[in-house]
């Protein structure tokens, strides 16, 4: 069985704010969760699957289910019992981890993470997936003995986030956020610069390191005796960092045992990822009006493999083409990665350019002559 | 970085019928999800995303806002309009192929499936994730041309169930039953006999292939010349395989095109697994009251390496198994399928205890000797 491409189309609206991911879309999505699963366990963090549906005594611990406000899409169950459909997940994980607490300090740090859906009941969903009312997160939490303990993660997890970018050649920048409700000490966001962005972000005009959401336009840098001037950029927000302190696991009891012997709340952090946003940023940021073009990371397919039209002497093409998928897939690390064009009632030269708009990285072209064109990244 | 334990629970209760999944568990989640991808790709299906929210327009084409009553979760957002949590993507998949319609005959038949959520509103949501309201199915939607089409593509799914089952050494049986609300002209389930069952099987006494949720107790078996009286048997239901035939399609008017160019309705087939019910069930198989035990392709690790408690020459112990670990990961196909039981505060023997109890086939104890256990199924 080879794989058939029933459609060029990456995602199709489902309801406003929600989409269908596609077979395309849907492999690229698997390959990103791939990648951030790797750094994921590059920093010694462990994946864990919490429900959609959280109960409405969790978040109102936390006092979030009043706080949410409006943007919190709540469901009353057959008994009358109300949940939400978490946007976010800090109680359900510090509820967990408190489940066993206190925790000896010799088992910390603890890092657990998820990618799954989550949900948002916005005003004005927008731009695809860039701003819709489910979409996909990877959501970290980490638990540490002591601030400086929380620092060092956040530094660790930062980092991972830098590679994870790096490996997907988005050219993103950092900024200083402040907390707001999600409360804590310590926040970054990591943004792409892009006129479709909805976040307002200075930067400084005289280095390129960065930013924040609090300085003012054409107000001097703040760092110590930079001449630059900030400037307003707009950027879309691929992830965020905060050291949440202990608002969490002070609300859930969820202690550990010091060296002492002394029982302490944990220190606890929090990062995401917009999954779905990050995917569709990068697809966005790589293509022109008429072309599709991916990270090669992320391409669906690596190579798309075009028979003769049906007619004079196509089963000799449609033979190689078979062989040639045969032999890529056995024989390669391409498995899986190979597909044939096989709408052998179009031209070849149609089939070209559709290849060429979806996106491949490879083409190979069975006519009279055998054509490999590699489309790159212009 | 080693792969730490944090715990030895596999699941956690979130809320009535809902689950958090723990490390260990999500290994084997993905684990049997990526087997579950592997058959589906050798039948030619192709991966999609469908979102959990359905806006009512859609469920009401085919009178399911009405039909499904009470176990639809139901959501109203901000707007005031009505969304349910899907229990089950027929409607969703269909429009999706109906905004491509008519199709060519050529390019059927056409295989859709997603692994993720679905949302029940169970009365009694009961035996952890055998009995959930929110809980992970793998739902596969089929087009084809003809009733004849679609019976082949329902023979080649169910030899798809087939091998799962078998490469998960679940010894199920599969039985006819009513397609019931769900409609269409022919369905079949994949059971697996148990005590803790909830579905009414009838087997014949006098063969061992099937059997049926029509036929009462103690009734002669109804194939030809058959000596056989059926008996009743509990069975938890695996998975569900349907001939929809074009109730669907004909309600969103998802058409192909044939090959005298007339435009008729896709006959659709439906078939779901219960990824997490069989998760649940293939552990509570293998397991003992006191030992966990996975059928070893499911098994969160495969090896525990268990050093010296610290101490009296600890550090030569600690030393060994960091190298072991590394000899293992760096040079065999067990990458990222070892891991170190660093509770050094705890004795060897405690240790061993918990790893067998908690299912890895294979524990290489360092102390004064070095002990290999398998602890291969009893």
């Amino acid at each position: 069985n080879k794989q058939l491409m029933i459609k060029n189309k990456l995602i199709q609206n489902a309801s406003s704010g929600t989409y269908h991911y596609l077979p395309s879309m849907t492999r690229s999505m698997n390959k990103l969760v791939q990648i951030i699963d790797k750094e994921m366990k590059n920093i010694g963090a462990q994946k864990i699957i919490m429900p959609c549906l959280a109960p409405k005594r969790l978040w109102e611990k936390t006092d979030r289910w009043k706080t949410m406000g409006s943007e919190l899409f709540k469901v009353v169950d057959r008994n009358g019992a109300e949940h939400c459909l978490s946007p976010t997940h800090e109680e359900a994980v510090t509820s967990i981890v408190a489940s066993d607490s206190p925790i000896s300090y010799k088992r910390l740090p603890i890092k657990l993470y998820q990618i799954g859906k989550k949900f948002r009941d916005e005003m004005r969903p927008k731009h695809g997936l860039l701003r819709g009312r489910e979409f996909d997160m990877k959501d970290l939490y980490t638990f540490d003995c002591t601030l400086e303990d929380a620092q060092r993660t956040f530094d660790e997890v930062c980092s991972a986030y830098s590679n994870i970018f790096t490996w997907l050649d988005v050219p993103f920048v950092t900024v200083e956020a402040s907390t707001g409700a999600m409360g804590g000490t310590k926040s970054s966001e990591f943004h792409l610069l892009s006129e479709v962005g909805e976040d307002i972000l200075y930067r400084c005009d005289s280095k390129d390191d960065g930013g924040n959401k609090t300085v003012n336009n054409n107000v001097r840098c703040t760092q110590n005796g930079c001449p630059g001037v900030m400037h307003k950029r707009a950027g879309i927000e691929l992830a965020h960092a905060f050291v949440l302190d202990t608002k969490y696991s002070n609300a859930f009891k969820a202690k550990f045992i010091d060296a002492s012997g002394n029982k302490r709340c944990l220190v606890m952090g929090c990062y995401g990822i917009g999954v779905s946003r990050l995917l569709a940023s990068t697809i966005e940021m790589n293509s022109t009006k008429d072309k599709l073009r991916y990270c090669s990371l992320l391409a669906p397919y690596q190579i798309c493999i075009i028979p003769q039209k049906e007619g004079y002497k196509s089963d000799v093409t449609w033979g190689m083409s078979e062989s040639l998928y045969d032999r890529l897939t056995d024989t390669t690390n391409l498995h899986d990665e190979v597909v044939i064009d096989d709408r052998l009632h179009m031209s070849i030269g149609q089939r070209l350019n559709q290849a060429v708009a979806s996106g491949y990285p490879y083409i190979v072209a069975l006519g009279k002559k055998v054509a490999i064109f590699p489309t790159t990244l212009e």
